[in-house]
This record gives structure tokens, sequence and C-alpha cells, in this order.
């Protein structure tokens, strides 16, 4: 049985994630379909490239992820499907999948524009209906990519997820997503910010504040009495917490905040 | 595989959700189900049969729709089975099926008085769980129509959702629901506002301004620098929408305010 | 095909929903999964012991249902899988299941301990994905409990839902929900608040004010123009509700509000 996910920035109070689920029923009435999320930011292509890039891994080979948050929509920019990590992505080239792309290797990436693959009727105002849905039933349905169009090599692409290195050895990176706790997820991984690093000292700088306290779970008691502290969080990323409460709140921080490494 | 989709005023934050599909798996294990939305505002009818309006052809024939925006629950009111459109309905005769009958032809609609085909203990408080979920697991296993009760030839209708024509071809629509990015829906269709009378100049008058400029896709350039403009939606009404913000907050502008067509 | 339910406080925005259930189904494909809900309010365990009650009855046997609700994640706190009223519940040991034990007998406990069930790096921050879900998915391909860990009788409880007895009679119960309409669910049963006590006329008070009128049904024509009644809900506790508003707003309730009744 295929199994296909949606992400999007449909919410679900109106009756746009209920038709794109109806459109690939019809079509592959077998297929498995799994939400990923519906609430991503209206037209935040950025969110949802992360919130894709925190969640695929968790999926078994084949899995399909079809991924519309699409202000272009019926524009020239293009429909594309890729395959990557042996799964498939769908959605608009506008760089949503930009992160699947750093991760994964080989990477390919296929147009779609052969309409025999969309709905009769294609809205130029709903292509997660009439384009994406029914090419995500077909490739449930074993469609290779290469039927949907020519292959293409210069699909859009967001400047890299990594930190920059500023002089000196310095590390800056910033925040790339508030989760529901008000948790803060930066773009370190432990290949910018090492155990031997935090062993040594290093503090975070973040919004005029100092963090120099980490912990590996939340309930950890720490003789530090810090209320905001890092702690590597679930998708691979140093994150900034508080105890109890948002983090992001208290130090009125948001998606681009930059947080300076100090060693 | 049956195939049911949800429709509510539930909300996610509660138990009712998923007591009605548990009520449902327990009876057809093999019932694939899908939730069109719950987040419909509490007691809202209309918005509730819109949004069924806009999602029921997207799914396959055989699809067994339970919508449940119910506030006469335990009443007198009736509940009832339609089969319309090679398509079954299920819900309280309270007007939630309305744009179905405007739509399909023919309906059949049964009352819901079989007792044998609800729950032991009927909750006057939750009929999703107790009577709509139950007959809808039945026809899922094959139950046809006929056996819920006697036919009915008088179920709960609202007015059609048509616009007025008023006095010398004048035509007045309204706004039929407001979507998550602010968008605005209105009952004009392609039969009232053809693409005639839009090349002709037709504008739009919403809560004391003028619409004159029409889309073909939200990120179209068009001449003139209108912020706010119409377009054809995917739910095939004409849509006022604005570019990059809530065309809603920025007309203010609620469901029932009219729209009045000058040629 | 085995049946999962999850009951989170993740909320649907990020990817936490998301990645539980690509772990269960990379494990076990032919799984099916409903969600109960994830806007229980965040690191609230009573809310979840809640909603878990008033689901769980309406899914079939061998249900199970995965409840992470889990601010002690990555501490010395226990996962656990429960066996009790022919379905399986697994989460932390934290309570969450405590009105499960208070409703089923026998119940049965074994501590999450063999990590040969969870995932190969377990995320101190995300034991949902990495340890619950893994867990769950090996009980749907039929695993038993006792291979996850050795049996305990030390499960943590709350406090009985019950009411207390106060002298006299004196029946004090308290507010334990507050649903998406304003209801106030009280943890008042027919046990403790008969047919006979309404009959003769007992009445509520709540926050000052005295509720003497009740409702089989919310739209029912009472003779007292009471504006806010007692009403028998579908979850089996009295509910205390408001005509076309919320009780909880005019009353200025909130969870564990004291509910007197008075005979």
């Amino acid at each position: 049985m295929a199994l296909i996910t949606l992400l999007t920035d449909f919410g679900t109070a109106d009756y746009f994630v209920g038709a794109v689920k109806g459109v690939i029923l019809s079509s592959a009435s077998e297929t498995r379909i799994v939400d990923l999320t519906h609430e991503i930011p209206a037209q935040d292509i950025h969110a949802a490239a992360f919130t894709l890039l925190a969640a695929y891994k968790s999926f078994p080979e084949g899995t399909i992820h079809v991924a519309v948050v699409d202000p272009g929509v019926g524009s020239s920019r293009r429909g594309i499907c890729v395959t990557a990590g042996r799964q498939f992505f769908v959605g608009p080239d506008n760089g949503i999948f930009s992160y699947i792309y750093e991760r994964e290797s080989p990477v390919t990436v296929f147009e779609l524009s052969n309409s025999k693959y969309f709905r009769d009727d294609v809205s130029p105002t709903f292509h997660g209906r009439d384009v994406f849905a029914p090419v995500a039933a077909a490739l449930a349905k074993g469609i290779k990519p290469a039927n949907f169009g020519k292959r293409i090599n210069d699909p859009v692409r967001f400047a890299p997820l990594a930190p920059e290195r500023a002089g000196e050895g310095k590390i800056v990176g910033r925040i790339i997503h508030i989760d529901r706790f008000g948790n803060c997820v930066t773009n370190l991984s432990p290949r910018e910010l090492t155990a031997k690093m935090i062993a040594s000292g290093a503090s975070l700088r973040v919004a005029g504040k100092t963090i120099s306290s980490f912990r590996k779970y939340f309930a950890e008691q720490t003789n530090k009495k810090a209320r905001v502290f890092g702690i590597w969080g679930s998708a691979g990323f140093l994150e900034i917490a508080a105890a109890n409460t948002s983090a992001a709140k208290l130090l009125k921080v948001e998606v681009g905040t930059p947080v300076i490494v100090r060693l």
C-alpha cells in the first residue's frame, strides 16, 4: 500500500485538504495518507522546507511527500517531482525541497508538464488538488517520474541551512523554527557545535542574552539555575528552551534571530 | 474499501472526533476515514453546507459523507440519509445538505428511525457518535438506506445559494465563505457573471469599495495597480482576494456582506 | 488490521505527529492510525487522562492507545505498556492512564525497558517518536507486552476522579474539563447525583451561582427560563451548559472549580 504525506499551509478549517485527499483516493483508492501538517504559516516556504526536513527521515522507502506552500500557484513557476533518499517529493519549484537537496544525493528532479496526469480542469488557484494530488496518486500507482515531464537541473534552492562561519572561527547561526512549546530550533548541528566545544564552556549569544547552560533532557536538574538552556532537539539541531515556559517569548526572538556561538 | 468523510463543528481538541471514528471502526473495520474539517464555527450550518458543497465532487462514487453541525441534537429534528450524485450523506435534517439538493438530481432522502442501526445507548447530546457514525458504518458494510427508515420528501432546505436578480438586470450576490487566507468566496458563478461581462468592464461593489480588477491567478501582474481583485476560485465561485494579505480584513467584510455586480 | 490511536500535546503545526506516524508505518505498514487529539494543553496530564477516559470505550478490542503528554521525557520516569479492558495503552508513567486503572480490572502494567523495541537512536526529548511509536508498532505486529520489560505494580496514579463526600451527605464535585463549546464537564456521575435527587429538586452551586435547571438535550425548552443548566453529557458525567453560549465564560469557571450538590 502506497504512503502519501501532505504538508501545506491550507489550514484545516476549509475544504482544501479534504479535496486533495478525495482526488488522491478517487484515483489510488488503496493509498494511505498521513498529514504532516497543514498549519505552515501562510506562504512561508522556509517553514515548510524545515518541517519536511525534520519529518521525512521517519518515513519508509517509497513514501510520496506532497508539499504545497505555493504563493506562485497558476503563474509560470514549475511543478516538480523529486526523487531523493528512496522517497518522492511533489510540489511547486519554489525552494520548498531545498533542504532535501542539501541532505540527499543523488537527487533527480522532473518537471510536471504532462497534463495527462492532471485533473481535467486545472484551477489556476488550486494545483494542490488539480496537479500535485493526481501526480502523487499516479506515483502511488507505480507511474515513473520520467513520465511527468523532462528532467531539470536548476530547481530553485534556498541558501544553505548551515550556519555562517565568520572570521576567527566565529560561528553565526540563526533560529530556523519555533515550535508549539516555544522551543527555538537553531541551524546549529553537532558538526558546528561539537560536544568538545560545549564541554570546554562554549556559550550562545541570542538577543542580547548569554546562554551557557546545556541540558540533555527538558526536566534535567542542572547545577546552574539557568531558566533558558540549550538542548539537542529531535530534529538533530540545537534548540534553545526554557523550563516550563516559552523560550521564544522569554527571549523575544523570532525565526531569523542570530545565534552566535562563543568559544 | 468504503470511504467515509467527516465534517463537523467538534473542533479537534476534545474526544468527539476520536469517538466517532472509534465507533465507525468498531463496526466497519476496513473503512477509510477522511476528515473534511472539524473547524466549522460552532453551530454554523451554512458554513458546513458550503464546505460540503466545495468538497464532495472531489470524492469517488460511493463515498459516505457524515456532516454533523447539529444545534438541535436530541430534539425532534430528524436524522437523515441522503443519496445524491452516486454518494451518500448522513446527518441531521437541518439544511446542512441544502446545496447538495440544489446541485444533484435525483435526490432521495430517508429518515433515520430504525434504532437497530444506532448504538445501544443513544446520548441525547452526541448523535454524531451514537446515530450518524453507526449508520455510516452500516452504509459502509453495504446496508441500503431504505433500511434506516421511511422515505421523506420534505427535508429542510435553505434559500437557494444563487444570487438575486434585482430590477434592470442588476445582480446582487453575497459573500458565502471566508477562507484561511482571507479570500472572500461569493455566490457568483460564471452563469451570473460571465466572461463577456468581465471583458466588457463589469465591476463589483462591496462594502463601499469598487473592485474592477480581475486576475486569473493570485500572483498575476496586472496593469491595474489594484490591491483587491476578483479571481475565479477553486470551488467554482468568484472570490475577492488581495495581494499577500486578507481581503476580508482589508475590506472589513463578513459572511453575508452583499456583492453587487455593476455592468 | 491493527488500530493505533494517538493522544498528545504536540499540536499539529510541527513535524512531531507526522514523525510518530512515519515511525509506526515504517514498521507496521498495515496499521490504521486515528488521532484522538493533539491539542491537549501543553504538559496537562490531567486533561490527557480525561480525554482518554472519554474516548477509549468507543474503540474496539485490541486497540492500541498511545498517549504522550510527557514533561518528564528523558528523565528517569518510566515508559509503560498497560493492558486493560481488552485494549493496550502505551505512554509515560506519569498518571496519564490513571482513569483507565480506575475503570478497568484487571490492569497489567509493563515497564518499557527492552531497547530492542526502540528506535536505534533515542532522542532524550522525543520518546513519542523513538520509544512509544515503535513499541506501539510492535504491539500492532503481535508482540506481547511482557517482551517490553518487567511487570510493575506501582504505576503513578492520580487521586480518584470521583467527587468527595463531605459531612452530612454533602457532595463536592469539580469541573474536570471544558470543551470547545464552553460546556463544563463535572466529575459527577449518576452514581453521585441520582435521577431521584434531581427529581427531588437538587441544585448545583458553582462559582457563587445556583443552577437548578436540568435538561435532557441542549435545545430543550424548559419551563424555567434558566440560561445555565445541567445536562448529562456524552462522557457519562453531568455537564454545566448554557443556551447558545459558553457556560464556562458566563460563569467564569475553570478546570478545578468546585461544584457543590445541594439536596
